[in-house]
């Protein structure tokens, strides 16, 4: 009877140890920080294993596109320096470490590219420069282009938005543009009238 | 001795019992299921914790690059609307909400570009004005290159595609190319007779 | 008394095995390569439920960015083929299975373009073309631009860095840059004098 009972005893607690270890096996969160307490005051937390939800959060904020649309203000023919509008419309360039900005353009007769930051001078060379490349009529007045329907400013200005480019593609290290020091985002607007031009900004790279 | 038995006969249901937590233990994901079972009828779905599983393929499906190798159909000097053939080739772009599309010709002496998608006349004229910009001869005829071995179109060709440049980087917005109202991506082939020229496009992006 | 014996006897080895399974249990890792050590001589690797420790490392080699600053050895006007510079500044590119390579130029009076890489007469053709396409002076030596205090070869050099552009951006395809037979990468030098010129290399895309 004494074996028996003492039996009986002992199982009495060790049901009772089992049952509290199965409910710490069952929820494997309480038992991993049971487990790792000690470890805490040793190591720094991020070296402590993810869960999935923290890892996911955390790869969706590590590689992101951003895209925004947004209009520059109307300008007639003559070349402008937005970069100051664009880092105005796109604050969160300053949350990527690394990544590629792009400018596009969403017209035909007008142009993005970068160049001097700093004269205004080069701004009104360049814009006389391609009407000397693409001029709108023949060196004894002579009409050159087939379609003018819009005006003879109009196919000059297909051909210098072809030559310039619709868009820019600008990195990105550190939360800032990296470009040179001389470096300047510019707009180039190619007909003679006012324009309101919009931009489609895409953002992509890792965040910080 | 019933103490004994009785003992005896709790220890095999307690037995049987801690079996089966304990098995249901080895198997989080089945323990997972039942615990949240009646949660499932008061949250939405997506509001489940997710496995590890279905977050990779999530993740890999988001974050989505793709790259395809396709030839243009053969043509001679002038320059093409090859929008429609580009969608064709690429169906791939209604799948990404967010993204950009890279277009790069294999060749160096023909380009690619954005421009007005409308007027024939306008392809027309924009070819004759590249060669205004970058004649065969000069005014007089005489010779303007050392490069002459593939005929008097080779050297210009290489300018002009310097000029327009190899590609073409096109945002893409809930599965449409971001492009304006007017633009469509042309190809300008300077050479005079046909050539058969590849392209590769290469899209990155966030899946919808 | 024999039976309280026996169910004593039985209860001790059957709580040895509740705890071994229990251990077990709290660690699955363990539990779940005991479990699945049959089935890996069926089945390849990669077929595994991945941890979210390799998952995690996985994914972030997976989708990758690469930035890198480098600077081009100086020279004088001309136009010059970079592809082995670029090739050997960027080891990086070997690693990935599709991906983009942006270069960028920081600098306003230079340029980088993709163009034939066989004949250098071709390079030299080009300086000249670019110098008839925007003179220094007009045809009767008169000046053109506002903007000279730096040298009459300064604005012609801004007008031709936004005519070429300031960079590139080039498929990459099973480690490898995704050029045509016949392309290379150009960097074209608008100043008369020796400059030195830095690069941005981005690289992104999918890992082998």
């Amino acid at each position: 009877m004494p074996p028996a009972l003492t039996t009986g005893t002992t199982n009495n607690a060790t049901t009772l140890v089992l049952f509290f270890l199965l409910l710490l096996a069952l929820f494997p969160s309480a038992f991993h920080l049971l487990w790792t307490l000690p470890t805490r005051f040793f190591y720094p937390s991020h070296h402590q294993p993810k869960s999935i939800r923290s890892l996911e959060s955390d790869l969706r904020t590590t590689i992101m596109w951003f895209q925004k649309q947004f209009t520059l203000p109307p300008r007639p023919r003559g070349s402008y320096l937005i970069t100051d509008t664009v880092l105005k419309e796109l604050p969160e360039i300053k949350s990527y470490k690394v990544g590629l900005l792009n400018l596009f353009v969403q017209h035909t007769s007008c142009a993005l590219s970068l160049n001097e930051n700093w004269d205004e001078d080069v701004r009104a060379d360049m814009s006389d420069a391609l009407d000397r490349i693409v001029p709108e009529a023949g060196p004894n007045g002579e009409a050159l282009y087939r379609h003018d329907a819009e005006g003879p400013d109009d196919l000059p200005a297909h051909v210098k938005s072809a030559l310039i480019g619709a868009s820019v593609t600008i990195p990105i290290k550190d939360g800032k543009l990296a470009t040179g020091t001389w470096q300047g985002i510019w707009y180039l607007e190619f007909r003679t009238m006012k324009h309101q031009r919009k931009i489609v900004a895409t953002i992509q790279g890792e965040k910080a």
